[in-house]
């Protein structure tokens, strides 16, 4: 029996702030001890993850002079160097603090929008240094409770010149880095701004620089909003914005669960999991997620674990679903491939297709043989064949 | 007392559907009775609507031979003209006939995604024909219920390739027309490709002649996904593609209700159209609503002025709102006005940002003042000042 | 290998309207021919089903004159004789004519009411004919689109008059039967009353018969309301109140989606067929799906197996879970055995419970366990165990 | 012009934990300081409001000593008697220390259960003594994120037994005081029990004293679900238990928002109005609200103001609605008297309800004038009648 144990060729990663929430909830005070980030480090790479993530405060707790922040780089740097993990990515919170209340990049206030692009371009840097490639902005608070409060078209001109920004502030510095934005619905903000996928996609469109930017789905975030997470992320691939990916479980729309991955809509895990194995994603596989509030350290660990070892199972499974030459049948019996066939052929223009022999009502009663294809699918995921 | 009574000068237009509806649903039969679109036209017109629109198959019923197609057209053209009626857009029925079970564009039969080209190719001469400007494209059955059963890529790029045509054969034609993609996320397909309006805005960015199309946001659409409307609207306005919009109503994410404007959502309804009227769009207010099924012909025509009326109070109302002294100084409390100073000053870099005086604790407990403009928005809304 | 084929012992049943759905749906013509109800049983048994249901139009086409509706039953009589097949349960169609377009039990139209009363005693006759134990009752009318269009305490003393006087028949009779009521949020209605297992579960401690009256809840109908399966089926089996259940699929709140069993929430299946198989219920596992409208006749029968194998396999699944020894262990690690301890202790009084010796915080910081058995089960649902 | 100018005699009354709420949420630190409850009844007072409301701990800081408790206690009746403010109801926090992560009547650890009953009796002795009359049990910790780790059944039996002996206590101390359970579908626990208003009726069945237990309803909570509020609140009136009443504003299904009463969705406002003021409910209107974390002190009481100013407002708008005679002429055409109509007239019995003449056809085409009903509620709504 395969052992699915993680390695660094699988590139896991997490964020500091996933194993070490204190699991302060909405309702409820913390009922964990903070973490050491070099210990989660340590722990990690232990685990079988390549990579560690952060937010500039969940490693330099907010307040800290240069000689507490100085000291604390080192000391994950030198984590980082013992175990050989690396920083794909790193991101700023710009949520915590009452001064984004109303936003960051987009607060009414024009002195925390200029406090917000100092914040993230000292942490930009940071980033660059210790390697990241991706650059995550999660716009949490960029958003309203009413709409009499905030003029939206303004409000994503300021987004956009805040983007702009810091692309050209890293193409200045000469840093190998690219932005990823990533979308969410509501929560902490009544709604968001960039609300989905698709927003973000088309947000990127308008930038001056739009082939640094692209997007960083979440799982659970799409959920929120009844969407599919495959075809925000397949629409994604295919305008090639696919820069980063946060997995983990939802059961759809309600407040933001960050649970394990698979630990939710799990058919849309296995399906999700064919996608980036088979649709020519290359990143990272991030986990965004939280460990239950109702757990210790023993089960912070225990979920981390579940997290990669969880998309090993769906990987080898949706491995075995591809080549089985039943599925390929099966396929081709529901005509998948045909889709990938250009609707004219070369050299054919709309006034040949005047030239179609066609009856759609023999047409409209064609099986498109798609049951059996979901449940060899549903079948594969469940392991009996 | 203001009237509401509505006049052409409104911009007010209904789909041929809408009134039309003969009210089968899901789970029951048809409660009504179909409705002629001469008639219909009569009395739209007499209710103080400017225009009406339609699908193909609403105009000339599906299977009419030369003659009676151009028996249809002719008739409705006289109505037309009798009445000063326009015809400010139309659309293709891409839904209902089974050849359509599996897409219509992205259907994975080739055949079928020929023959949808056809169909919309001939409408789009008609529509062309009685005047339209805009050409409104719901992709309602591009979409899937197993996630198997569909390569999301090779969908979007076949989608892609539709719009593409479809461009140029407008452009060929030489007809003043333009594209609006309607998104919905769902039903009658499990998930529809497209689903928001960010989605159809980010496709629209990958197009050949990204110019020719826009987006038809429906309000219930929106609200289905539990996404704001006046943000998705705000967002296609921002990027100059609001082309057409669908106005009605829905409550959450549930089925697709079609109910009058403003039955739902009533405060999402007032900001809508305080943006509508203000934000620079100047295309119809074309509702896209159902009658309830309960109801005989006599509702049907009590619902259709209610969608009217009801905009004309939302409109005095949002007009008062914007008047009102002590709105804008609540406005101003709020710094509303604020975001849209750019976030630099002319001239400046990120470079001078470093020069701020700044104490995030000061600006984080700065008052935003967004209780009170709400409720003097709802109040408004309300009509208690 | 197992080869999960299901037998009458199994006691799967299905609807005659579930692969009979000629897959007409709100926005599309019907894509398949209807089958045979003969047909229909035949088919079943072939697949190993053990029953059939129906509501009284599947069986009789509404306006059948006497000798038809003979010819029908007779026939059907036939068939289930001739292939050991059983009816478990029939139900009532008060919802595809218009006259039940403002309700049947609740219709504000008293003479509606009346029709409706009719409707079903006479097909209760029928059910109880064949042998039915359960009679179930789906509202799915009984409801509104405006909340002053109906006073909501009047429909339920009306709701309640109709189940009273039909549990009073049913007495009158002497037939062995009970009802099982079917709660759904909405759709076809705007909202339907009870529109929950809990509602109809309150609904019944009022009725003058409470105990002749269960519910049947249907996966999917929780679902759409974004509440946990798990715990409604929990609940009516706590009160003793699980009389039938519908099995399908669904992908959280948009509209009824009917799909195969499995085919939307995997991981809620797994715990519902474990809550079920250990939870003390040995009613029919009846399957409400409808086969996708994609489908011709072949994907029907394919869809209907499905929904039988995906059952067994997670039957199997749910067995292993509960006998593997880590597993147990987990439980324990977890409390769960805990839970079903009384909070007193035998003849202890709440006085008692003040001699207590208890730290909140050392409590507070007790591990849970729960991400590690809920990784168990996960797995087991994935068959890696 | 009205003033809305709120007395005693609306009988508004306000938790402690509403406008005292810090402003800390899922993602963000307090954005303002804690108030004093002395200050919050004398404020509360001026503005307005009947009553006050509290748990346990928004009174008595967790830890203090005896007396600290009593001090804090003989301010706040000092309060109380100065201003003439009452306690309609009081609460217990069982949901912000990490001892109750796992539930408090549910918890899997019996320690836990029987410390949280501990917890309640004080906090009931502290609130009879203060005069409240109504008791609210919100359990919001009492649910599962894996339903692996929770017994249902006996974590409804554990709950039971604790309500009981809740209603034992009661009764043995002669306290005047009943018990109203608080139902939310979710957050912060995945799924929570009693989820609905239905849930906790049909839960209340059970109990050994169920006429001392009604329901405590929330606006937002049951929206949460996608439920209907007035549905809900009629099927708890109808019940005869709808005993309290919490009012906010919600949009949908996502977080829990706590927004201003009518700041979400406002036409569901005006007809829980219409209920609560015809429906024969005569409690304390409370409102259980969050004002907006963009807000400081002038933006708390601004919401709290508003909150009584909207229901005012409402309150005018749906007598004018119930006085209108035109309402009243479509209120018979729509037939909503005739279902205060029993559907068997006195004396008759189902035998006699086969000599009624009917065509179903006759009766499905009837008109049912819902749309004019609903058209005039919602102008009623925004004051143009």
């Amino acid at each position: 029996m395969t052992d699915y144990r993680p390695t660094p060729e699988d590139r896991f990663s997490f964020g500091l702030w996933t194993v070490g929430w204190p699991a302060r909830d909405a309702f409820g005070d913390a009922s964990r001890l903070p973490l050491d980030p070099v210990d989660t480090v340590h722990r990690l790479a232990e685990l079988g993850a390549y990579g560690v993530t952060f937010h500039d405060d969940d490693l330099i707790p907010p307040g800290s002079d240069e000689a507490a922040r100085e000291k604390a780089v080192a000391r994950f740097r030198t984590a980082l160097d013992e175990t050989g993990m690396v920083v794909p990515m790193a991101t700023t919170n710009l949520f915590t603090h009452p001064v984004f209340k109303d936003g960051a990049f987009t607060s009414n206030d024009r002195g925390v929008r200029r406090y917000a692009l100092r914040k993230v371009m000292r942490n930009i840097d940071l980033a660059a240094e210790l390697g990241a490639r991706t650059y995550v902005m999660w716009g949490g608070r960029e958003g309203t409770e009413s709409d009499a409060a905030k003029n939206i078209p303004a409000a994503l001109d300021r987004f956009r010149e805040a983007v702009d920004l810091m692309c050209q502030y890293v193409v200045d510095r000469g840093y190998d880095l690219r932005f990823a934005l990533e979308p969410k619905p509501n929560e902490p903000r009544g709604d968001i701004l960039l609300p989905t996928v698709g927003h973000a996609l088309a947000f990127i469109a308008q930038l001056d620089r739009p082939e640094m930017v692209g997007v960083n789905p979440e799982v659970g975030h799409e959920e929120m909003a009844g969407l599919n997470i495959v075809h925000g992320v397949g629409q994604a691939l295919w305008a090639g914005k696919l820069f980063h990916i946060d997995l983990n479980g939802q059961n759809g729309a309600r407040f933001d669960q960050d649970l394990v991955f698979g630990h939710g809509n799990t058919r849309g895990a296995f399906f999700l999991v064919d996608l980036l194995e088979h649709g020519g994603y290359d990143g990272p596989r991030h986990f965004d997620f939280k460990p239950l509030r109702t757990e210790g350290p023993r089960g912070v660990w225990d979920a981390a674990a579940a997290n990669m070892r969880t998309y090993l199972i769906l990987r080898e499974r949706v491995r075995a679903f591809r080549a089985d030459p039943e599925v390929q049948e099966a396929l081709a019996a529901a005509q998948v491939p045909e889709l990938s066939l250009p609707t004219l052929a070369p050299g054919e223009t709309y006034a040949d297709l005047a030239a179609d022999a066609f009856d759609p009502d023999v047409a409209g009663a064609r099986e498109c043989n798609v049951e059996r294809l979901d449940q060899l699918a549903l079948e594969h995921l469940l392991g009996t064949r």
